[in-house]
């Protein structure tokens, strides 16, 4: 069956004809090692298209295996034998298994075994680190950087590159050894010998803001993998929007390893869940099934068939038996899951954690600490390594680079494509370049925000964020995003465009079910995907719970998440106390380089969404928006301009005895309480972002909140950090309760005759929380 | 096959034989409705016992269908019939299909219709509230309320009640109609009249701490299914713990209804993946398939195979094809899922939200708005109901009061069986006595608890904890636990203890695998059983995030969970920022009700512990608790009664110029650098909860912060409410970085100069943040 080729794309074809064992006979028989899931019982009487091909020599340039496959729909191998973990689970020294192959043997076994010292040495060093991932993944690693993956190492932001997430951070050293062998500039033989040091580009799990070629921040379990399905949604939803007939202009796969922890992970459940219903077809996710956790063996805490579970998502999964050595099953398996385009493919690789080591192989020993030098060189005499340290022959370098180098021609030819499609359809053409290539906005953008005076009827600023993403919908088509299955709550329907569906891919309003931690990270990875997107993604302000670290990943990894939510505080009313935010808002003000705005009217509203677009266009930061159910005013001077500053004076007398800062829904309250004092000169702060307002200069701080003033807070959260701002706070440091909102509000103290009256205590000299709710409990 | 019995236990059996549609027929043919997932196609030549029985005349004693099963291992009726969603979905006006029932056909029918017009009148008059899914489970409620279930309304706190959980909180007023029904004081007729108003006990999701009878509070979607498997879970360990051959002290089902958006959760993933792995038996779990959700029809977000996924995590999978009307099919169903002895069972049942409501059902209009008063007329209408608004009539009160009525006898014979069980087995007996019914701790349990003096070597607190939780473990038999899969790294391993597993439930430690939030929701379950179990569950610090929302629900609903945290602040390290806890320890002092301990060293530790598992057992109530990776040294005064004051002085001098408070490993930074600032007298504070500190008489905070003496923290968090206790504070305002641990706490300012320069510059005057961490941002 191979065959000999010097040509990269030649490719030779052999028709499978259904018929379960036949054909995998036909391909290998067992010693392929390569079976679809149990459930796949039913063969279609279907025919694909299996490609190899290899030269016979390394160093050559060498033929590849991931172009296009010509025949859509799912295709299945079925066999009867199963996928049995070996019992022993010993690790033996033997070559890779190969078959059809790019390179001979032995380099295939050297570019494999290169990234796993590469792990083991660069672990031992900084004696710190997780070898046993890496030494199991590296024949994975090997298909994809040597062999299937486009990208090119001297340009990590190429538009149409593949995608790869490791979603066990942890076992980064897997990432980082492909990198550097593949020629990416960012990961030096230096930077692995700094792995995990002080300022290092090889941080303890991958950090796409430390290191280019890394694409998304991983490491809390399941988010690597959620990430996956959002970079393969924008691929999707770019895919359909810019492409046409010969000219793909975004098409590319998306791959993505994910271990036990991310299977177990609920947020993995939603994201991939989300992609089966999408049926994203060109994700791929390898599922390094190494049987071993922290704990010990799988056995102790999960024994699920994650297989059949992915079936039942509506995935396609195939199984690798040994991925420890069967590179040609590997090979197979990526092939067939291409050849897949309606469905997500989950291979699930049975490797053996720490492979090679003697000692330590399939054990819990292999995972989080170092081998050690002992270990190390056992590891070496069993797998046949005959490099020292950080050695890594040029073999290796050499097969590495001539596939970085095919990526570099695939650019090439991907920006004459470019420049061919600007002539033939300018008009999605200057879109492209605006959104997707110079990741600019518009000028004047935001003119379509719409704007309010305190003579427009109020209501409440969750209209007013419809309004807002509705205007900016029109304006920007790179804005993408929906809810958690709360559309008609948190009204982020777009009119303008249909849904983000399969079939319908070019659709903007995501549906993303009432999966908020899935939500979260597949939004974060829209922004990642740097293909100029803006995501968005909305649930209820209490619910923001379910999705924090996705909210804290996009602050630390840089992603222009635009988080939306509303029903932000005790006024939902009756839902009660589990739906009733009490200190999500001012927990979420503590997360580094994240703004939290809280508008309190239309304009307040649309300067929120100035800040947040810019902030997720221009700098892929993300920004965290609370709305309310409740009608609210709109409040003198309230603008879209002083909304960017953080805060300002809604009421501004001179010489004021009192300052009154509010935050949204009580911005109004303090007005009122304000027209009530009228014996009293007393100046009302509206502060819708805490981040921006710190960010003023002093004497624009000083000029809102002069120095000697007493001030005073209002906002129906915790009070705990105002006193960064006031010396006096009305707030709520205890549950809500289930009743209408305005009785809600009033009953914990957000009222006129409260505010007043805790306003007069300041002025009596009375500090610190004037009002807790407390007085509500009942 | 129906046969009639006045004795409440008589059964009819019925042996089915192998053989699908034989035995489906023989039951009673496709108009049974019911049928297996569509996998279960093996059938096991396994017998099973059927029961069935029923009354001629309403209000007579009944017999019920509840009572043990003989046959273990688990059956399966397969037919060839599939579940099809109907297309048109169309309520039809029709009675109820019943076979063999304890009631007359007309009278089970008005029972169910009480459920949905109790839900339709108090929806309606409250104007606010989720009509459709009452609506739609109401027949699962009378055969679970008025046939199925043992609970004494006389005695909500029965211990060996079966549980029910409304995971699907939203459709509260069905729960509070069965409540009503059979007859709990605590929701009257004027209760339900005063749906979600102010002070009431039916507030606008089910809540445990305001209505007897409940079990959990629910809302946030997919908490409650995770509770009924904690629920179930602690029966399974209770009764292996307990249980003596016929004196089955704890022998109860958990049940449990949950809806689309429990089931698309991730929470929901992790706890009924553990469930399947436990292989919880006795947790029967209706899945109410009614293909709505908030956005539309589910098709929107969610075309997953719900019951494959389920078989894939080891469930039993039962359908119930028309959940609206086909009675028998759902008595059917829960006949089978409890011969299903060793796996939990999910049992689909296709419902039509609102059913009944001619121009609301099977839309999400019926969801969650109330159907108005023309609308609740027409479905009067169309579903034959006569009875006006909030009127039961009294057959039903009589059906549902003789099944409460038949739970008190069940508890009568149970405390018989009590009494009995002292008598054979005194030691157990007297365990149960002190842990279960009266929910007591041994007297000076905490002597066990390990001590230290600075002499002493210090080592990691986690290691502290490590001692704790193990010389608690060997005093308090109630302690039950474990990690999410990091319990080398947690140090939470019991070691007197084996394993919670199938097959070995006496075991008390629970191997959760990483399944954060549903370890926290389980946990949570385990107290909320009261049955004075002590749960306890750990993870990172940082992925605390992950199940932030259990914590928060844990203080709202009165779990008495420890939440055990380690690596609990950037010196972590190498793991880098996204497992360094910046923001954690503060955003969690935000959750009221919840205590928050950060202890600095050995005494600290067992001081925390003191505190925590006292709350837990003597008030119900959850402590979060984080500990570090690195070693601390034992500190001057401390204490266990020191640490239950929340803060207290580790040096202190006569008239001191300056105090320090530290909190966990920074208080002996604090402590250094007082050493060195030997010119100054420096006050060092430790101060590991800040909620303990709060509640001391003003005199005590006074003694240990003398007022006008300037004050800082030194926390290696973010410095947001340290406003509270000092004028100057040291703390991280930005994201960590991959390093060391101590390279890391070196660079963002946690060292004694650093420390000592702020002094210094506080003791000139300076103020706020003198130390943000930026200094370590490369």
């Amino acid at each position: 069956m191979p065959s000999m080729s010097k040509e990269s794309r030649r490719t030779q074809r052999v028709v499978l004809a259904a018929g379960a064992s036949a054909a995998v006979a036909a391909v290998g028989s067992t010693a392929n090692g390569f079976v679809t899931g149990p459930a796949l019982r039913t063969l279609p009487t279907q025919t694909t298209t299996q490609q190899s091909g290899y030269v016979a020599s390394a160093g050559e340039a060498a033929p590849q295996s991931n172009s296009a496959l010509l025949s859509g729909g799912c295709f299945a191998l079925a066999a009867s034998a199963v996928a049995v973990r070996s019992g022993a689970r010993k690790a033996r020294r033997s070559a890779v298994a190969t078959r059809a192959t790019a390179v001979s043997t032995e380099t295939a076994t050297d570019c494999i075994n290169a990234i796993r010292f590469l792990a083991v040495d660069a672990i031992n060093k900084s004696n710190s680190g997780h070898p046993g991932a890496p030494m199991g993944q590296a024949p994975i690693g090997f298909c994809l950087f040597a062999e299937t993956m486009d990208f090119n190492p001297a340009n990590p932001d190429w538009i149409n590159r593949d995608r790869f997430v490791l979603s066990s951070g942890h076992g980064c050293m897997f990432q980082y050894s492909v990198l550097h062998l593949t020629g990416y500039k960012s990961v030096s033989m230096d930077d692995i010998k700094q792995f995990r040091q002080w300022g290092s580009k090889t941080p303890g799990h991958p950090e796409n803001f430390e290191t280019a070629g890394i694409e998304v921040t991983t490491g809390p379990l399941g988010m690597g993998v959620s990430n996956a399905v959002g970079l393969a949604a924008a691929e999707a939803h770019n895919a359909a929007v810019y492409n046409k007939p010969g000219m793909p202009l975004i098409d590319h796969y998306t791959y993505c390893i994910m271990g036990d922890g991310c299977c177990q992970e609920g947020i993995s459940h939603e994201s991939c869940a989300y992609a089966g219903h999408l049926g994203l077809g060109k994700l791929i996710v390898f599922y390094d099934d190494n049987g071993i956790t922290i704990d010990g063996h799988t056995e102790l805490s999960f024994t699920e068939d994650v297989g059949k579970r992915y079936e039942a998502y509506g995935w396609q999964v195939l199984t690798v038996t040994d991925g420890n050595t069967d590179v040609d099953a590997i090979r197979q398996a990526i092939t067939d899951a291409k050849a897949c385009t309606d469905k997500p493919t989950l291979i699930k690789v049975k490797t053996v954690i720490g492979y090679g080591s003697p000692n330590k192989a399939d054990s819990h020993d292999a995972h989080g600490a170092p081998l050690g030098k002992d270990e190390g060189q056992a590891t070496r005499d069993q797998l046949g390594w005959k490099y020292g340290e950080f050695e890594v022959p040029d073999h290796v370098y050499e097969t590495y680079r001539a596939h970085g180098a095919r990526g570099a021609k695939k650019e090439e030819e991907w920006n004459k494509m470019w420049g061919e499609y600007k002539k033939a359809h300018p008009e999605l053409a200057e879109q492209f370049q605006r959104i997707v290539v110079d990741k600019k906005l518009p000028a004047n953008w935001s003119d379509c925000l719409p704007k309010a005076t305190p003579e427009t009827a109020g209501k409440a600023t969750r209209l007013h964020s419809q309004d807002c993403l509705n205007a900016i919908a029109n304006t920007l088509p790179e804005l993408i995003g929906g809810s958690a299955d709360l559309a008609p709550s948190n009204m982020t329907l777009m009119k303008c465009t249909g849904d983000f569906l399969k079939g319908t891919y070019d659709g903007r309003n995501m549906r993303f079910g009432i999966r908020e931690f899935g939500m979260g990270a597949v939004a974060n990875a829209i922004s990642l995907d740097r293909t100029g997107l803006v995501p968005y993604c909305a649930t209820f302000t209490i619910f923001s719970d379910y999705m924090r670290n996705a909210i804290r990943v996009a602050a630390l990894a840089k992603a222009g998440t635009i988080f939306v939510t509303t029903h932000d505080s005790i006024a939902v009313g009756e839902d009660g106390p589990t739906h009733q935010p009490i200190e999500t808002i001012p927990s979420l003000r503590m997360i580094p380089d994240l703004l939290v705005m809280r508008p309190a009217d239309c304009n307040e509203s649309s300067g929120a969404y100035k800040v947040a677009v810019e902030l997720s266009k221009n700098e892929s930061r993300p920004t965290f928006m609370a709305f309310t159910r409740q009608a609210l005013p709109n409040l003198p001077n309230s603008s879209i301009e002083n909304t960017e500053k953080g805060a300002y004076a809604v009421l501004d007398p001179a010489d004021p005895d009192i300052v009154l800062i509010g935050t949204g829904s009580e911005v109004s309250v303090c007005w009122e309480a304000a027209k009530e004092m009228k014996d009293k000169k007393v100046k009302v702060v509206s502060m819708p972002c805490w981040e921006l307002f710190r960010a003023q200069p002093q004497s624009y701080k000083d000029q809102i909140l002069p120095k000697g003033v007493p001030t005073m807070s209002v906002e129906a959260a915790v009070t705990m950090g105002w006193g960064e701002w006031s010396d006096a706070h009305v707030g709520i440091n205890c549950f809500g309760a289930s009743a209408p909102g305005n009785t809600c509000m009033d009953k914990f103290g957000f009222n006129v005759p409260n505010v007043v009256s805790c306003a007069n205590r300041l002025l009596k000299g009375e500090k610190g929380v004037l009002s807790d709710g407390s007085q509500g409990k009942h």
